[in-house]
């Protein structure tokens, strides 16, 4: 998936994923409904059925945090570890996450937690340079990989596994 | 390949790929030589026989620039698309590169250039979360996935050359 993409609606998408089957109220806004690739990588991660671990530098887009709460709504075992400096800016949606009751954990260092990934049902990993902001789905040349083959996916499961014991709040030492 | 990783010695990696063959004066600084994330991705780099097309946000790590600059010296074409903004950043290898002769181009836009890939021989896709700066490199959680299967790298091949043909500089505005 390229960016940057068209500005687009999703909430036929996000309501459908939220009450399957129920017929959902046409959204009002003037936007248009479209296939885009902010469109395609939500349903990607709403095609978790188990479990999403999230790795992600900078969280502030407010329809891709509906589709990861909604996730988490349904059942679905949600880890996000993000960058202690990203997480407190203005828009970032950490904080409503986590008082959705998603577990969230951080780093601890100067330098970043700069990883950009996603792994659906510990099978498939989303990956690239896209930070999960409107600014960088909307105005930057980004990239993003889908890949399933178990060999790629495995070093981002051990890398997920790692940070995520690594910055378990038991070792914070501040 | 992850990151960040400790500090390392390329100077006998890069001075056997500038003059094969020949012995290399030992280095007398005191990093090691180990094998680590960056002097593999330095070698993927120096595999390059043909072409590398690069496009990276920012860049100013000089062991990377000087991989870059010994490819070009080497007869391989490279062509470099970076982000405006970014390439005058103090530390920037852009106008070392652009000084040694490698067309560089860059983004006319107020969104970034925010890829960070590498095509080496239009067969080997180097791509993830890494900038090329040695904070990212040494100090910052970030990975990098090599791939060489057709079908992945085929979508990064066309981005590569509607963004060269986009940012020419015939085409600029400003």
């Amino acid at each position: 998936l390229f960016f940057p993409c068209r500005p687009c609606c999703l909430e036929a998408l996000l309501a459908e994923a939220a009450a399957p089957g129920e017929p959902a109220r046409p959204c009002p806004c003037p936007l248009p409904r479209g296939d885009t690739s902010l469109s395609r990588l939500v349903r990607l991660l709403l095609s978790a059925r188990r479990s999403l671990d999230l790795c992600i530098f900078s969280f502030s887009c407010p329809q891709l945090a509906r589709a990861v709460h909604l996730l988490h709504r349904r059942g679905v075992r949600v880890r996000l570890v993000t960058d202690a400096q990203c997480m407190g800016l203005q828009g970032s949606q950490i904080g409503r996450l986590r008082q959705a009751g998603i577990q969230v954990r951080h780093d601890q260092h100067s330098g970043f937690m700069h990883h950009k990934f996603a792994i659906v049902d510990q099978r498939m990993l989303i990956t690239g340079s896209l930070n999960w902001t409107i600014q960088a789905i909307q105005s930057n040349r980004e990239n993003v990989l889908v890949v399933d083959d178990a060999e790629c996916v495995k070093p981002f499961l051990d890398e997920f596994e790692k940070i995520w014991e690594e910055y378990n709040p038991a070792h914070y030492s501040f």
